[in-house]
């Protein structure tokens, strides 16, 4: 499994600590204002994605210098500069799987976009390879199936999280339990709990999020 | 017009100046911890909810000292916290409004939970009544109809969020603008602006959240 991760520009105060640390492994794409703190960071990143419209002309001479591969996204094709990560990381570079960074915090209509990309079409079917990560929060999302999902050591609560409906969500082994449960609209099914270290569910239709988290 | 405020237990950090100041005006519910931050700034609220179960003795008998009204959400009646809070101001109370505090930053299973709670039947009729207020934004709900949106002086950006499908919506006077849109799944239209000091737009279906937001 090949990983890619991408810095996008919400404060950093919710970055996890491995991040804080500069200990987060794997290559990077930043996008806007994620780029010039890559960079701070001694993170030179692959791609670098945006406008820059709000950087400083030392800030944007600095990236320029630095970064070989600069992209826009065309806002004619009504594309967003995650969705342009998500194309340049998992379609053109073919990485495995894509993990998302500085998303949350701040605007929240930033991060509703973010959060409810994988709704999108074409965005869709790379919806299992893409993750959010906070310091409270991971996000993972998940098409029609069956999974064995294996709890995060440091976080406590598990939540299903269907986008939109879901038809027959089954939380079979988990603290509490769902059999053939019908969601009509989106919902967050908060504050649930792994039993053992592996939590199974299964749902027949629609896109479900599963986020873990803990307290802060 | 009455208002209720609301203060559910989110991070400290994610809170608007006004009230970190102490300054907003009106009566309060309180929420688990909220009912504790609220205390130790001199407010004694109207009603507090919530099992406490997260509040040591001491800060439990601080709470039964004080608050003379305390309720507990009925999880048989699959009811949160919030939404027991928001029966309680608008239907048992009968005030206009009700403000919510305290529903974001560090758990996002818990925000997703707030944001969606208009969805259920049993509160969608509430939408236009119930704000979310942070540092960076404030979310407000639309059923159909056609409206004006005043601009807050101190928002640079304005999000028009479908929470679900929505039929022609129209943003008649925004910077950028929509005619007759069908939007078939949630999306965050974000960082559209206003052009003078209000907004006009309207939609035949579904409902709609606002963000009006600024860069921290």
């Amino acid at each position: 499994m090949t990983h890619l991760n991408l810095l996008v520009g919400g404060p950093t105060s919710e970055w996890p600590d491995q991040l804080t640390a500069g200990k987060v492994s794997g290559d990077w794409i930043g996008v806007d204002r994620g780029t010039l703190r890559l960079l701070s960071m001694g993170i030179t990143p692959l791609v670098a994605i945006g406008d820059f419209d709000s950087l400083s002309a030392s800030e944007l001479t600095q990236v320029k210098s630095s970064v070989s591969d600069i992209r826009q996204a065309i806002p004619e094709k009504d594309e967003t500069d995650t969705e342009l990560a998500i194309t340049v990381a998992l379609k053109e570079y073919q990485y495995d799987r894509l993990d998302i960074y500085g998303a949350t915090g701040g605007r929240l209509d930033h991060f509703l976009a973010n959060l409810w990309l994988v709704l999108k079409p074409r965005y869709r079917q790379f919806a299992p390879q893409i993750r959010f990560i906070d310091r409270a929060n991971t996000i993972t999302f998940y098409l029609p199936g069956e999974y064995a999902l294996k709890k995060e050591a440091d976080k406590k609560y598990l939540a299903f999280v269907p986008l939109e409906k879901v038809d027959q969500l089954n939380l079979i082994d988990e603290k509490y339990t769902l059999k053939d449960e019908d969601v009509p609209y989106p919902i967050s099914y908060a504050s649930n709990e792994f039993v053992g270290q592996v939590g199974h569910f299964s749902f027949k239709s629609g896109l479900l999020a599963v986020i873990q988290s803990r307290d802060n």
